[in-house]
């Protein structure tokens, strides 16, 4: 047995002929900085408005300035899709974790089970709330905002924790429900 | 026993003291069409950067054409606020249900249990769909797709559906996480 | 898409076609007071015996004297029906709690999610104790009545809020079981 | 280890000093018929209106003429109580179905779980409904209902099974709330 | 209704016909200690390599010297056979443990829920992180184990407890993939 | 933050000082083999008798002649640990199946969601059924068995695929009991 090639999606939606100028130039640039287009966004490539209403979000969320670090925020992404087993996004988020930490076990740790990593503490309090926030939001109450607090964290943060968690329960049921696939160049990045 | 009344979330973010134009445009836009700012939007007030995203994703999303009515899109954003019993969500997008379809059961029935309703096949088959997304998107299938396209939607509309029901599983938790507090107005809104 | 008007519930089990004097006396009563027959009492009419044993249970459990008042024992009912999402008893019970408290805002609280809620310290531990026996009876542990305890319920409080839950847990299912409609005039009460 | 004589609910609510007449008769019958009063009914006996209405309800339910055999009624209890794993009524329901099918393994396989025995479409059908509405009420669609009715059972036996299944969802939980003991009898009746 | 025998597991696979001598010997000793072969034995004994290497497994886990006694590894049995409902484990070693403790109530006990039980403190931790161990293995985490330590276990018992918790969720498994059937002589025995 | 190497489990089980013969030396073949001695058998180490047994199981399962290919028992392995989230097998065991299938995608997508891969029917319908019976092995039926019949297994390898199943139900939990840490070789291996 082997892995053949699928196609992005399981949807039949072919992207639009001629890209608007800064849609273009976004692709361009994802070419230069990671020799790729990453796959999801070529999935919403049929329509320019959806993709630049995602891009904006998307980067804003994850490269704005802070008190999260970019590795928190993709620790938080991996923990998040581990929860939901979503393909795509533990193997992209994956690979940014090994990356932006040159450590690749940690990659696996994160996105395997958290729980089985030597995390610190302030770490341990972050994925812990993400993955509560994930399994049952309804279920989060104010204690569960004082732990984020007790290790540090201020509200400004917190946002952000939710935020980042909540953008990939997105994500993910994105990804799941048009069986998304991952570039095949992530598999073998920073290992 | 009564409600007291309780601020717009549990995190001490107040919006910045100045909005940028356009955002101080939104907000005005919302009083003059729906008499009010919804809290979610004041909620993201303490960073213009991230308002702005927000409301341009949520509006292309809520607003743009689609194979979905503005209803059907409502619809998904009640049910699925439904499984992560979503306070906020539930109460807003419940009286946006109630407005679109003039019909103050409709709203009860997707905030309480949509399979108790005597809902059309279409409508069934989209937020089975949604629902299963919810509660476990690791398990959708290729056989849950087809069932939307047995149901009359096309692969446009099952990408809306799917984006549709992430946003709001992204959105519950941002509301559950922080507590968010919809506005008093929409509990008797539409009766 | 708008909602139709289906059968008090899916069994073809028609009433009696004339009632037992007592129960025809409970039913005159019932639109004395009420205004109208809840439907669930239409739905036990096609046999008297059942009909009658049901409203002395239900009218013991939630009229007697008891040291928890009738607001207390219908946010538990609420809150019991928003887990096991009774539709019915959501719309009957949400309609008594509005009613009861006064407060329309109160009835969504319980019926979406109470622990968005203000709720003072009894009510959520006697919230907690209903929603986590009805989540899993098998956990409850002596730990759990010593936190009713501590929240100064007496023991005899505490076979009344179990009582009432364990009610709706077995109400919830009859109505589930049978898609039993509420009637439509709860919708509008009381917002 | 061996296991302790326990009271017969963890709660501090001894019976009435003196029992009104027909409950008395009530408790005499039980020891005449049974040997014993089962403890849950002196569970009962702080409160003599509790009590009755309590046993009225009970009996019409499990002894009244209905389209399911008091065997059936049974297996219902011991399978829903297996769902919600309650202690006393699997012990008390278990000896029951021992008693009256004169086959003390099927006691054994409904309490364990009916899946693993040799049972007959019909009751296969029964139980699996009675199990999905103990587990996930909120899921039960026509589909369901149909088929009971695919499997012989009239729409007045559908009401006496999802009468019977929530009953049990009720007792299991007033059991598990108050650390309900059974009576030691149970233990060797019917092996 | 009642129980018809049904094979000892619904594959076809018939035991060798000439047994090795080794394996022989062992079934003749279970027969001249407990009158019978285990049927798990004897669904093993379609190939002898896998029979040896299952009994050796297991005796040397049930019946090797350990801090912990036999009784108490029947209970981890138990217990976990009945987060699993193993119809087979629970017939099996609930006779075990009462022929074991000399308290058929026990068994009972542990089959259906320890929680209802008065066990002492040392077992309830043990049977809590068997249990936990059981429905959640991937959220065990340091706090547990220093649970099993303040209950008195040594870091040696520790493993033993998750090893028999372990085995048992591995032998759950293989019964119910196999629809296992335990001997009919266990039902009556010890009670 | 960059992960510190921990110790193979968190209990303090050090080794015997002197192995046997027969362990020595199947120590060395895995470092001939192996290139290293997997954590797994240095866990076990502290008792010979405990690791003879177990070493003897696990060889006898997954290297005996079987209708499954070795790389299918890696699949099931994999795809139990998946539902286990249990790092040590799911490093280990990924480790496996990337080298025997030669495709370093195949690793990921088991250990992530199989549902996300194009896998073939047959592979498909062993991985659900070890899925079902890894979740919720109470309600495997005949029908599964049925599943794997239609998908060309014979009764010989069902039992092989509960066989195997089981093994890592009972692995998981032994690893995730103990905090047992993977060999950090395997995660660069064969990607």
């Amino acid at each position: 047995m082997s892995t053949s090639s699928k196609p992005i999606t399981a949807l039949d939606l072919p992207p639009v002929e001629e890209f608007d100028d800064d849609m273009q130039a976004y692709f361009d640039k994802c070419v230069e900085k990671l020799g790729m287009v990453p796959n999801v966004l070529r999935a919403y490539s049929f329509d320019m408005a959806k993709l630049r209403t995602f891009a904006a979000f998307y980067n804003e969320l994850m490269l704005a300035p802070s008190g999260l670090t970019k590795l928190e925020r993709e620790l938080i992404a991996v923990v998040v899709s581990s929860e939901n087993r979503c393909f795509y996004c533990l193997v992209a988020h994956g690979a940014a974790v090994r990356q932006l930490s040159g450590d690749p076990k940690l990659g696996e740790i994160v996105a395997f089970n958290f729980r089985a990593g030597d995390l610190d503490e302030r770490t341990t309090a972050m994925l812990e709330f993400a993955s509560k926030l994930t399994r049952s939001p309804d279920l989060i109450v104010e204690a569960d905002r004082e732990a984020l607090r007790a290790a540090g964290f201020s509200d400004r943060d917190i946002w952000d924790i939710a935020a980042t968690a909540g953008f990939f329960n997105m994500s993910n049921r994105v990804a799941s429900a048009t069986d998304m696939q991952p570039n095949d160049e992530y598999h073998a990045q920073a290992r």
